[in-house]
This record gives C-alpha cells, structure tokens and sequence, in this order.
C-alpha cells in the first residue's frame, strides 16, 4: 500500500523525487504528455524498479503499464514535497556562491522565496544580485523575524559558519543548506544539509575514467 | 561476494562513495580512526545497511563487527573512485558560478586539476580566479587540446550550452558537469551529469516543512 502522504520521506527518496520532477518539468516543456519509469530512470541514472518504487510511496496517478501522466504526476511530486505555500529563505555570504544561487536559481517556481541576502562587507552590501539587496549581517536577526524566514542557505568562509548558524537557529531558522566546508553543530528540530561542490566533480571523475 | 573494482559502480553508489568519504576524511581531521556503518548512515543520511552494502562493493579492509578503519577505507574509496592522478578539467563561462567553483572547490585534494577557464566577456577574459586566468572562449580548442583537458564544467547560459558542449566534446572532452538548465544531446561516450542547485533546495523546502 502506497506510504500515506503526510509520512515522512526518506533523505534519498525525497532528493530523487526533486530530481524526477525537474525531468517531467523538461519533458513537459518539450511536449511530451506521457513518460515510462524506464525514460525516467535512464534521464536520472537509476532503474525502472527504484523509479516505481520511489513513485509508488506518494499517492500517483499513473499507471506502470501505459507509463505516467506528466503533468499529474509533477502535480503528485509537488503535493508529496510540500512544494504549495511560499516558504521564505535568505543566502548569508553573497560572494561568488550566494551571487549565483540569488541570481539564477528558480525559487519562484517552486513555492520558494528569497526574501533577504546578507554579508558583512560594506563594499557588497548595498549591491543588487537578483531581485534582491545585500542587507549588513549587522541586520540579521532583526530581518529574519520581520521577513518570517524559515531557511537559509550558508555560503561563508568555514571559520564563520557556526557562529552564522547559531544566530539563524536563535532566530528561528529551522533548515539549512550549509555550502561551508565545516560540518555544524544544531539541536536536532533543525535541519541540516552538507552541500559539498566538489562532490559532483568526484562523480564526473570516476565516470570519465571509466 | 565483493565485485570487482573494475567493474563499473552504478551512479548512486557512486555518489554515495562520494559523500562517505568526504565524512571519512572529516571524521579523521577530528581525530577518528574507526567509524561504524551506523554513524557513517547518520551523517549520510541513511541506514546502516545501505552503508555497508556499498562498502562491499568496493575492496574494503574494514570489519563489520569493530567498525571501518578511517583511513583504509578513505584509500579504498579513493581507488574505487579511481582518484589517482590528475585529470584536467576546465570551467566554460565564469559568471559567479564559475568563479566559485574556480576559487573554491579543492580539486587538488582529489585527483584533478583545474587547467583553464574561459569566457567571452572581454571584461572577464584576464582576471583571475583561484589559481587560473581566465581564457577568451576563441583559445578554448587550442587550449583543450594543449593542456589534455578532458573534464569541463559548464557555467554558460541555457541558449550558450549545446554549441559550447558540442565544441567540447569534438576536442575530446568525454564528461561534462552541466550547470546550464538545459539537458544537453551528446553522443554515448560523454558522460554528462546535470547539476541543478534548486534541487539543493527543494530537499531542504521538504526537510523544513515536515
């Protein structure tokens, strides 16, 4: 029977149903109404079976012999990932890193907003990256509590990121997307994720020396 | 009975193996030697006996019952991953992402090594990011061709990727990291992994609204 909804997903079943709904948002966009589980294995890099698997824990409309709605099953993954409502974020340190997740990443689409960015340097703050201005670090708490933001995501040097994260958990802040390299101490209500870069770049080693 | 290290690891071992090690080498700049397949699901986020499924992919000294030795396991992780040596790689298109993975991702400590970057920006094209001047994206053959790159990752805009792609891969580059949000077509001998930060967040959107 499939998992009621309102269970909690796995680590790796959530990030591979992410993963899926980017896929049927592109084959969408290309026309395609229909998808099979072996097409949505092959474009991630699975199997039909963990693919089925994987669709078979949220409540789905599709159907493995004629293969899965594309539009109603984004529909079913967005339900199942909680993706309704407008769940604010801010980026703490908007150097090359922070810029890039402000400037090109599609919180909009995806019942996310960026609602604050923050650094403590005053030939940054001030700045626009996206829609939004660098507000002084000096200002966090105060924004934080006024903006309701719930996650942030970490992009300060590693000597910097505890104390940055103690002060969004002191704010509220229940989840965190730590691009630093050190790994955080939180109370366990707050949701950590490591977000090491070069970890794709280990995978595309050992793929490319095959 | 173990598989051979030369056989192929699928992607999602792979990756796995990635992130385990990164928790290794953590674990033993604090001093660690032994880890347990529990603590290291913990970190990873998953159970102990995917953990120890993995690890008996891949030639591993440690024993379940006291646990993996740190180190050894790093090393045969490291050789299942075939980190030896030094692949060269390069970064198409230094907007912020590009100078983020120019100036911060320790490519050095795993095997490969950042050899070029480039852009078509005439006011980008001679800075420097990291340890590299930035190339004008005209030199990109030449270049490829002269340093035997045989990695990129591509930080172009979606309208930009297939052409730069193309051209990468008629110089011989065989796996590309794709942060542009277009799926690229390639011929069956590149490896191509799409990276997309939204993803990132999408977990995190979950994980903070459970």
């Amino acid at each position: 029977m499939a998992q009621n909804k309102s269970d909690s997903l796995s680590a790796p079943v959530s990030q591979r149903l992410s993963e899926y709904l980017l896929i049927l948002e592109h084959l969408k966009s290309q026309g395609q109404d229909v998808v099979s589980s072996r097409v949505l294995a092959d474009s991630y890099g699975n199997n039909a079976s963990q693919v089925r698997h994987d669709l078979f824990q949220i409540e789905s409309t599709g159907s493995r012999s004629h293969g899965y709605d594309c539009k109603n099953l984004s529909e079913a993954i967005r339900s199942a990932l909680n993706l309704e409502g407008e769940k604010r974020l801010c980026v703490i340190g908007m150097g090359n890193l922070g810029r890039a997740i402000a400037t090109h990443v599609p919180f909009q689409n995806y019942g996310m907003k960026l609602s604050a960015t923050f650094d403590i340097d005053p030939t940054i703050i001030g700045r626009k990256f996206g829609q939004i201005t660098v507000s002084p670090s000096s200002s966090l708490e105060a924004t934080i509590r006024d903006k309701k933001i719930t996650m942030a995501a970490l992009c300060v040097p590693a000597e910097k990121s505890q104390s940055s994260c103690d002060l969004l958990i002191k704010m509220g802040v229940k989840g965190i997307l730590n691009y630093s390299r050190m790994r955080l101490k939180v109370p366990k209500h707050v949701y950590v994720q490591d977000e090491q870069i070069i970890c794709s770049f280990l995978q595309l080693s050992y793929k490319t020396s095959l």
